[in-house]
């Protein structure tokens, strides 16, 4: 078995008050708990909630000071005694869901990001945006050695996150589904899941050059919102039989998106909503909801075996992610071009510099 | 095999003009097709339905003259060349689906009550507020001999429509659901069936008498919405361990009853919208839709099998109908009473007078 | 919180070599682990796996020196740090499956008895034929103070055992489901279980008292394979339409009944095995098999999730179990009485005596 | 519309008695009835099952004289009045399911195969090996006219039913299936359904050149029967945990194979059989059934939903199917190969000659 050297201090960006910013500093490192390891993260994805955590505008309290993030990819360096089934130097991840109780009525039934003991990675505990993180055995995401931990880290989070939306649609191989924001982040991890899952893509977004990368990652159809006379039918006519899409992803919840995505799925079809706008609402018109037997649903993280399942299809080399890394130092910058809406692709930090 | 005679003339309720009155009147008898059945209807159920018709007031057009109804029991007494299942003397059932195209790609998958070509009876064909009605063979509602023409009839849409609903709200047996509007004529319905399939009902409405009629139907609890102080947590108190009901079923769907079912239901619970109110909208929170994983499901009437398991609980006596019959020469008078808000229970019109 | 004397010494039933016979003898009390509680027993079903478990004649090898018994009803005495959602004083249940490792496959997706690592109850661990059993406590039963656990006790194996077969059998409410060897202890069970999810019961099973036995609990119909000119024919004529049950459950595997049901099973029907005879086979014409969509499943215990809506519908007063109490002191006769096939509804050890 | 003169006469191969030969003659050409169309068939497909019919050796009795095939692409040239979905000119499909009731407790459900009144292409009634044949209009492929007539016959049996028994297998996207005889003309289909379903496939089948052949059309692994010291231990080991794939398909069910495929199925996983070998038994192990709960299930053709998506998938061009095409008229040669064991692939019939 692997042996490591585990510094009593380490550098971390921490929130000390709620609207930060990030101070780089250094913290000591935690040892961990009898059902826990300890992970040296190599690499650790941003998220848009990692900003919400340090605003503090989410109708949920992090803890304070805070260690955000939640896409944390690295190696096991300690581990308690009940933990068997890891070993020092396998690869481990730190994602949203640090852990649960495993014992309520939603962890029995594989449920567990909707446990109510649930502790969340970079919001309730410290995450990964310091060099060594704990998180609990039974949570962290077994990462496979042939993976690259730069890559991989979004997944952690944004990749987890489509393919559970993915999942909960219900479509099944053939059918079709159509991605709102297609061409974001997530967008372009969601295009990819859904054609390795057989499934065909209709992307809808803004602008050509989104067009044209939502087609090479695999979209048999585009529909730019910004130039179309009838968005509705243009996504229609984008199936066969022009009865629309089995199920929509909706990855940024707008109210007007949404509503149009209730008008052009499919009578029997699902709209499954992903993204998290604050004071945000859901309308749909009561009649065609009822006659049309359509379905509304909220999509949160995976769990265990989602994140197993969607790292699955990142190892056979199906999930590209256009990332761009910089220094665990420059975080603060990160979340400036967050706020300015200037990111397009998914940050990455290395968390030795 | 029996034989019947059938005049040509019969008595008839037909809406000559959007906005009603009914006139009752004699009208030719009609010759079934080769897919068709002609049924000597005995009793019709009166629904919400028929004066949304009869006023034209929904946002789909209706057959002018129109004879409404689609609660229709009664007899076949004549049959097309192709129809080899059905045999004169068998009861059968008038339902809101007269028929469909079978082979679309809904009625395929046994949706037949999305099919873009349904024949919809009382609406876009005559239905059963006549003596003698017309209907695809292949949809009527197998009627067993053993059951009363007079009480089956509310089941052929109410019934059904409520069955569905708690069919589609994905609830297992032992689990809870709550229904609002469970002292009307669908709710007392949907109590029953709910207890029939092992679920605990949870009844919502206003007022201490609909509360004592709910209690003996079956519900193990109810929350009176003209007299409580929290109405949510009063749910959520009624299941034991107090995370609320796994699935909602909304009898009458209005903006306010939405919105406190969507914060009562379970995390992964489902709320199911059955009512058509004109012009109403669901209105959810994005967010706690999201975290908490909630699903947003119209339900409109039920397939063919649904008729028949609904039919099923019926029979054996598993459901109780409160009726009053009056002649089918009243109906206007039965509108009047249903647009004054007058109606407990289910009116049933007699045919024969 | 409740506070409890743990005696060092305490009177348990031993197996010291396979083929029995079990000794009654005083053994140290043991501590419970980080994620362990310490349950004083207070009651204990006794299974024909308990049985098997003394004589070692199934495929998988025991521990050795073995405390049997796996549906042990007591009290919370002592727990380990890690636990937090179970307190001193609450009831608990040591069920067949002790524990599993909760981060397996399995285990993540809520299929804990398939867990590779799973502990076994009185098989591969001490299990409840002893006044303090050790379990994990992730896993024990939690049992509601209003249940008497006397009578609680066979619940825990046998209970859900039938419940977790309805389930997996796919039957809805309104259906019918045979259920083969009704008139034994796991059959007076399974019929009370599928009556209170909504199904129709077709008991199956020898002799004329066993018949009356099984309507009074609730069966529709009963078919006496010692006295029918031809089993298959009646089992489907007990179907309204002729068609046969929906699902069989088969409580005892035995070559002739296990292809009965494959002949009197719906189309599209499942027949679900749960009985374990040592070596016994199953074999089905695979040309029926196939045109007519047959289903074959083999269904083990419940997992966490099913131990607890198990208990539900027990604590609702849906389930009687027919005890018959003896001292623990007893086993070996308890045994005997087995091996000789004397033994008709469940028996339960008072570890007090 | 197209209009479509409609000779009086026109070539078929008959079955003039049980164990044939067939015998090319003409025949006269049939009406549709009301609910029928009149195909003028350009390519069939041949199948084993169609020499069963002409040797009447399954447990089953034919039409005589009959004419075969059931995999019969062509251009509708006349139509019932009933018909209103088809315009003449319109390409369709002759499959196994020529017509069913559409109103029993199947047929209402979507599983028309099962329907008790079913009518068999080139069994029951007359099939495909025939210049024009009778077809119900409900149940005729839907071809698209993107289609090649002669390419995609085979869909319309074999394709259709492996499409199906990989639906029924429950696997989903990202999981392993092992095809059985995948090596075969079934067997190449599948795998690229599979792969198309975004499953992992383990190809098992005899030597070399099969081996190499699987792998081209996308097969993960292959296991050669002919050259491994321990099958079972290879196929779990062709998957990452080496716990075995989490469904098998059957597709020539045999002792051997079947009992094999309830080793190395995963625990929880299906075992689906497909092929219809007369006299042939499943035989499996009760205790290993039970405890790991798997799943053996038949499946038969698809219904008519699945026949479309099974085209879908064609017309996208995912499915290659290798065909060689001789006249009608050498349909006995065809035959002779067959009995001899001698076919690699699909033949089809071109009925023009």
């Amino acid at each position: 078995m692997a042996k490591f050297e585990i510094p009593s201090e380490q550098w971390a960006q921490v929130v000390e008050k709620s609207g930060g910013p990030v101070v780089y500093k250094k913290i000591p490192v935690q040892k961990p708990g009898p059902d826990e390891v300890l992970i040296n993260i190599k690499y650790s994805g941003v998220c848009h909630t990692d900003l919400h955590a340090m605003m503090g505008d989410w109708p949920l309290a992090t803890k304070l000071h805070l260690v955000g993030g939640h896409e944390g990819a690295g190696v096991i360096v300690a581990k308690g005694d009940l933990v068997t089934d890891l070993e020092l130097g396998d690869y481990a991840g730190v994602k949203w869901l640090n852990g649960s109780c495993l014992a309520c009525s939603f962890c029995m039934q594989a449920d567990e990001p909707l446990c109510p003991h649930a502790l969340l990675s970079g919001y309730t505990v410290d995450g990964s945006f310091q060099q060594y993180a704990i998180a609990k055995a039974a949570h962290v995401a077994r990462i496979p050695k042939e993976c690259d931990l730069e890559a991989v880290a979004p997944v952690l989070c944004a990749g987890i996150t489509v393919y559970k939306g993915l999942k909960e649609s219900g479509a099944r191989p053939g059918q079709y589904v159509a991605i709102v924001g297609a061409g974001g982040g997530l967008g372009s991890m969601a295009i990819q899941y859904a054609s390795a899952m057989g499934l065909h893509v209709i992307a809808i977004d803004g602008g050509e050059e989104k067009g044209k990368s939502c087609r090479t990652l695999g979209a048999s159809a585009y529909v730019d919102f910004l130039n179309t006379s009838d968005l509705v039918q243009e996504v229609k006519n984008a199936t066969p039989d022009g009865l629309g899409p089995h199920a929509v992803l909706l990855l940024a919840v707008q109210e007007k998106p949404f509503q149009q995505a209730t008008e052009y799925v499919r009578s029997r079809g699902a709209v499954v909503c992903i993204g998290l706008p604050a004071k945000a609402y859901l309308k749909a018109p009561v009649f065609d909801t009822v006659v049309r037997m359509i379905t509304i649903k909220g999509s949160y993280v995976g769990n265990r075996q989602d994140t197993q399942e969607a790292l699955d299809f990142f190892q056979r080399g199906m999930i590209k992610v256009p990332i761009k890394t910089v220094g665990l130092s420059e975080l603060q910058d990160v979340y400036k071009m967050m706020e300015e809406g200037k990111i397009v692709g998914r940050y990455v930090v290395d968390t030795s510099r």
